[in-house]
């Protein structure tokens, strides 16, 4: 089989630092994605973590940099400072900004895949992984919830978990991407402390935290107030806690989530296991807004990701942050640290 | 019918001064109420604001200001600075701090129904609550969920609502004191319209705020990301939120929850309309977890409250945080300034 030419561009300086290979995602191309990747690989700290590699579209790149004139230039292959150093993935026809588009959605989901070949096949150590639009991959015709669901599905990963992470609050989920109204059934015993295990083991092996504590949500108001405002608490979520502290992990709870949240910022826990989406989110949002970064705990590899949407409103504007994006990529680059350590 | 001792007592200093006379409950005897009354009416702005009157035992106050060497002296009826003016009710002993007691629960009901009698016989303006444990008032033998739902019922109000409100924040809830398993259902168009329409008159009457602007939390994660993650969004709050455009008044959304209260700090709402206990408690609370208030909306009277409960774990320790009900007196205050202005 002749050898195929991404390979040929991966090798190319491989040799000549030892700083992990870090795959990063464009995302969709009429979203924030490529603004807030070109932007973060305009910070030179980028290439003291790792050599970065985006999975994208060059077309869209060129546009970007020349409508915000960046000092950057699309190149393939890997590249140093003042390049962007693409793995081109197709070639898109120019398309409007900020919209759900079938041919950006194939597209943004065929750079998720093509990053998961490449670790599989050991090319790369690590992904990041810019903002898609679900509705634009579920009209290219994929069945799709989220980033966190496709990796682990690619990867035959049972037990993962979606955490969000900034420098003062940590919080993972234990269901994601389902309506409120499926949140309560889907609240087990076994789903719980599988969080609970998932989590403590990601803080020890990803964060390097030798004896990581786990403070853990409840889902009622007032913590279901003994049973009054519902029973998952004393039925579900506390024999998975007091299971895990069996297990010898140090995890307390379930706390009311209303001042669990406000306690975790004096410290005291490495991470908070919330039952919801926004459970978590809020309060991540709230102190993290810009620099929140998300990763996906035990998937084989290392993945983080922005914790922000596609922002189609302002796709195409210039206005685009690309804090969450630098955090992301300097996370998975810390995570690889640790992994390795 | 013999002129009952307690009109005696409000009477008498009735005519010294042009505050209005707000009563004070003191919640639940062996939590942190009777601390945080008595460590707020040592601050001397009370008494610029209004002529407090305490609901509760004498007994009670007489040990925590023994106990903390408070500079108080419990007199009956109202009283000026160094004092601790009360309207007793009943005779309670001794009791344990900090657990639910039938004795507790039941005098802590009785204060409730004092207060609101004596609003509603115009001898007072306004009332402050102090916690109380709802295990506690069910013991004594009442079908109990919360003050707010009660002082509606006893009030034969049908349109209140719930709002937290800090000098960073003012959350309203749709629902309040249920089971998360029972939010999504209890989600209609006609819920979330009276919410609208009840905080954006009491923004106006009690706030004094002349044309307020409210921002509607979604339900689902992501808003429901267009279906995907629920439907509530499109089938009762989106309508919500237009027909109440329709009627005149300022309000958008329904916004993904996750992203609109950090949006809300940075202003442009006066109030942000959450669909449930946590989605707002969380946000208020990690602002405004010393000086966040409660304050119920719609009732023929003024009534707000501490944000936090009985904190049986630090009762009668002398550690309790006056701020909530310190905020709470104020507000009260500031209230019947603007609804009779």
């Amino acid at each position: 089989m002749a050898r195929r030419p991404q390979e040929a561009v991966l090798h190319r300086g491989e040799a000549l630092k030892n700083l992990p290979l870090i795959l990063i995602t464009m995302g969709d191309p009429t979203g924030v994605g490529p603004e807030v990747v070109a932007k973060a690989l305009l910070r030179e700290e980028v290439y003291e973590w790792c050599r970065p590699l985006v999975v994208g579209d060059k077309g869209v790149f060129e546009r970007i940099i020349q409508e915000l004139d960046l000092p950057l230039e699309v190149t393939e292959g890997e590249g140093g400072r003042g390049k962007l150093p693409l793995l081109p993935v197709g070639e898109l026809p120019p398309l409007p900004w900020g919209r759900p588009q079938r041919e950006a959605g194939e597209a943004a989901y065929r750079y998720i895949l093509k990053a998961v070949e490449l670790i599989e096949r050991g090319e790369a150590q690590a992904m990041v992984t810019g903002p898609v639009s679900k509705e634009a991959i579920q009209m290219a015709g994929y069945p799709f919830s989220g980033h966190t669901e496709l990796l682990a599905q690619l990867s035959h990963t049972e037990e993962y978990v979606m955490m969000l992470a900034g420098p003062r609050l940590r919080v993972s989920l234990v269901t994601i991407h389902i309506p409120l109204s499926q949140v309560p059934s889907a609240i087990s015993k076994e789903r719980v402390l599988k969080c609970i295990e998932v989590t403590e083991r990601g803080l020890k092996e990803d964060f390097g935290i030798a004896s990581p504590r786990l403070a853990v949500a409840a889902l009622n108001p007032h913590g279901g107030e003994g049973g009054l405002f519902g029973e998952e608490e004393e039925r579900e979520i506390g024999p998975a806690v007091r299971e895990a502290q069996e297990k010898g992990i140090e995890v307390q709870g379930p706390f009311p989530a209303d001042s669990l949240f406000h306690e975790a910022l004096s410290g005291g826990w490495d991470a908070v296991v919330a039952m919801y989406h926004d459970q978590g989110l809020i309060p991540l949002k709230m102190l993290h807004f810009r620099d929140g970064v998300n990763v996906t705990l035990g998937l084989p590899f290392v993945r983080t990701s922005v914790d922000h949407g596609t922002a189609f409103p302002i796709a195409g504007k210039g206005v685009a942050d690309p804090t969450s994006m630098y955090a992301a990529i300097q996370m998975a680059a810390q995570i690889l640290t640790h992994s390795s350590g």
